[in-house]
């Protein structure tokens, strides 16, 4: 059976396609930790680049990395009410620090000592603002202070029933900015600002073609004032949350005493913003590209941007074709592209080709004997399309193939999610849209709680933003959809991941 | 009272002086969590630096990067007896999983929920073996996979009870290398490289000639058949082990059932390696280098290279020496350094100097208004000297100038090692070095553990490696230097951290 044949395809099952993209490409792995994942080679390699381009946005912005403990008191993370209601259902606890032996065999042979019991237990980060915020207490003083612009890439922990790999994960690693300003305006404007940072990341790396906007009150982050989120709409139409960034007034340094000298000699408590982004971005690269014969990962993203596969029969050919190969892989290694040249003997290309496509490489160059001869090889994009090219040119076109796929993945999301984009429609039509799960659904706002609960209970879809003007109607809408009343703001709902 | 004069005098309390220079620097801060630290941004940058020299070593030496869980079910730890003696007394076990509110006010208002407690508590990772080894047998079937050479940058937890910043904390950064092979000669190549990857890396990069070696049996990894360290010489003459490379043959792949298919069509059990480094390398870089003024730090791993601080009476002056300093910092920019330009006006000159020599910047470059007029600056290095240097030579003489303080500070602790190094004594002369806490104390050593433990008990100096040939006396010892029988082994003593 060919590797490719064993992907459920997508209109089959989306979810078992989704798993069997990710494990043909060795982008992740089940482990024994019930809800944990693995994070292999190829998937980690994605995260690595995706942090290496956020990391210099950050710095870019002024933001400078530090790190801060895994471990968070329990009574720490009690201090801001809506806070500790928001995680304490899935928390991980850790209550002991010592083995004892029991004397029984094989598994049981160790058990947690009640003599290490700990007086406080210590909660394992779901989040940090807490503990960071109790460090902003002793470093900020005076408003020469501030702006405080920090970020921590790190693992995080949240108890959940349900996991998928990189979409849900009991651990997931992640960044997470945190600042402080002395004016509101300030950690407003830096909240939007990051929200901005993340869109031009998902746009031009991840070739993915978020909605911005704000969250209503029922979705926002258990301590924030706003909570803004980036949106994607995967291939089964539903959306993903691939970001948030919020404004958190002074909910968290009034609960931590993080107070500042002001310039006029008054005392004042900070106002400040968290963000992240995190290694379920690697899920939404998954299903906004990828197809039946596996993932399709944007070249600017890529482990692997181009494989080199020459192809022989005889040994002479065999040194001809490796040869061109070794010449063509260290011209583009040169030119800074993540390079493979498959030189395997014990596979044959065709399954060569099946195992790189598999993996998501953007281009594949053959090199056989005739190719050798008329000084070309023959460039294969994963996402479709065949054409030999000189080997002379080889340096400028293999770039410029990249750039165009990178391109055309953005395209080609952008149009399908607009494709799948509902607007000015009867309730009737909004309702059967949602029901099907038929993708973003805008429409007026009352802003009442009640329509909302009522939408979610009809529909099992969610307002995903209150979107960005950018990303609004052209004529905005004058009803609610539910209701009928004035409509006070355009909303976007979707079933949602 | 200047800045500098706050940093305790290294002859007046060695311990004092080193927590002053970490927190002076700014390089970590102690949490409200018991033994864990912040590591501050000043102190996360160096961290950063060591990642990405020492991460392209890895991929030189052809590892990849992965993630694994960062719980481990308790009974992974049982599997191989040693390793879970050896980790017993010092892990963080999680035990429940939701947090309950009791009713009370503050910090008693959550607890535990009992109705959460896990079937089998967890284990944050105090070193990653069992998981990785879980996972290996899944992954590896045949000679074909092999060898599987994985890193991973992570944190780590080992509940400690005296921490001390960098040095020994109760969560701390790494990374951890895990690799398998076919056979026992490729695992011993193996771990022998990885010692070798990291020597290079702290001689060239943190400036600190370790001595290299095998640990005594006594002194190995718990689960090792073989455990090689580095060992630098810390200022007050305690040797600070500074990483280690296992061999760890096929303890693990027989506990874990990692089992492989040979060519010949047998099946065999891999043999395996580990080996890592972490942040109490910074603590090594700490005490290697620095002075009473605080931090002194290698430039290749310095944050700021260079810090310009223009000097300037007058508003015109001003507006001449910044321009001359924005012109300097845009030079040095483009030739890749690191560089900070400190325009504050808030702050004197001479508090400047104070600050960024607190933070170990290696190269300052003072500019005022003659300066300005005779067309130089002058250049001030943090471990002495300072000279004038033309600006149209800056270029060439910047880079050249951090080379040399580079190759010097290298040079500094490589001659204060020898001269805290005691070769060819007598037992009597040995004792009293050891018990001077006088350095590194080389003797020949009949290998038995009785030996071994009665230095101890006399100087509370351990066996800190036996020495690879390159270290080892010209002349090799004769006789063990504790009791006198034939030396099977040159050994190499100190008191440690």
């Amino acid at each position: 059976m060919a590797p490719a044949q064993r992907i459920t395809p997508r209109a089959q099952d989306f979810s078992e396609w989704y798993n069997d993209v990710v494990m043909h490409a060795e982008l992740a792995d089940y482990s024994p930790v019930r809800g944990c994942m693995v994070i292999r080679p190829h998937g980690y390699r994605i995260w690595e680049l995706m942090q290496g381009a956020l990391d210099e946005m950050f710095r870019a912005t002024g933001h400078r990395n530090a790190y801060f403990p895994l471990f968070i008191p329990m009574s720490y993370l009690a201090k801001e009410a809506e806070h500790v209601e928001g995680f304490a259902k899935e928390v991980a606890l850790v209550t002991h620090t010592r083995l004892k032996a029991t004397g029984k065999p094989g598994a049981q042979a160790v058990t947690p000592d009640p003599a290490s019991a700990l007086e406080e237990p210590l909660v394992v980060r779901p989040t940090s603002e807490t503990i960071i915020y109790a460090m902003f207490a002793k470093w900020i003083q005076s408003y020469r202070d501030l702006p405080l612009l920090l970020n921590q890439w790190c693992n995080i922990v949240r108890w959940e029933l349900r996991t998928r790999l990189f979409l849900r994960t009991t651990e997931f690693l992640w960044q997470e900015g945190h600042t402080a300003h002395a004016t509101e305006a300030e950690a407003e404007a830096e909240a939007r600002q990051m929200l901005g940072v993340y869109r031009t990341f998902q746009y031009e790396w991840m070739a993915m073609p978020v909605l911005t906007g704000r969250k209503t009150e029922s979705e926002k982050f258990a301590g924030a004032v706003r909570t803004y989120a980036l949106e994607g709409l995967m291939q089964d139409n539903k959306a993903l949350q691939a970001g948030t960034s919020h404004n958190l007034g002074q909910n968290f340094s009034k609960a931590f005493a993080v107070q500042y000298q002001t310039a006029a000699g008054g005392l004042e408590y900070v106002w400040s913003t968290s963000w992240g982004v995190s290694t379920r971005m690697i899920g939404g690269l998954v299903m906004t590209h990828s197809d039946d014969h596996g993932l399709v990962c944007p070249p600017r993203l890529a482990p692997v941007q181009v494989v080199i596969v020459p192809i022989w029969k005889s040994d002479a050919e065999r040194s001809q074709v490796t040869e061109v190969g070794r010449r063509v892989k260290a011209e583009l290694d040169g030119a800074g592209l993540r390079v493979e040249l498959d030189l395997r003997d014990s596979v044959k290309p065709g399954a060569k080709y099946f195992e790189w496509e598999a993996k998501g490489v953007p281009l594949r160059l053959e090199i056989g004997p005739r190719d050798v001869a008329a000084g070309q090889v023959v460039a294969a994009r994963r996402s479709g399309g065949k054409a030999p090219v000189r080997l002379d040119d080889l340096r400028a076109a293999v770039p410029r193939a990249l750039d165009e796929i990178q391109a055309a993945l953005l395209q080609a999301a952008t149009a399908r999610r607009e494709a799948h984009s509902l607007r000015g429609a009867t309730k009737q039509q909004f309702l059967e849209f949602l029901q099907a799960g038929g993708g973003f659904a805008y429409g007026g706002f009352c802003g009442s709680g009640a329509c909302e609960a009522a939408i979610k209970e009809a529909t099992n879809a969610t307002v995903r933003v209150l979107p960005d003007p950018e990303f609004r109607s052209p004529e905005p809408p004058r009803t609610c959809v539910w209701c009928g009343e004035p409509s006070t703001v355009e909303a976007v709902w979707a079933q949602a991941y």
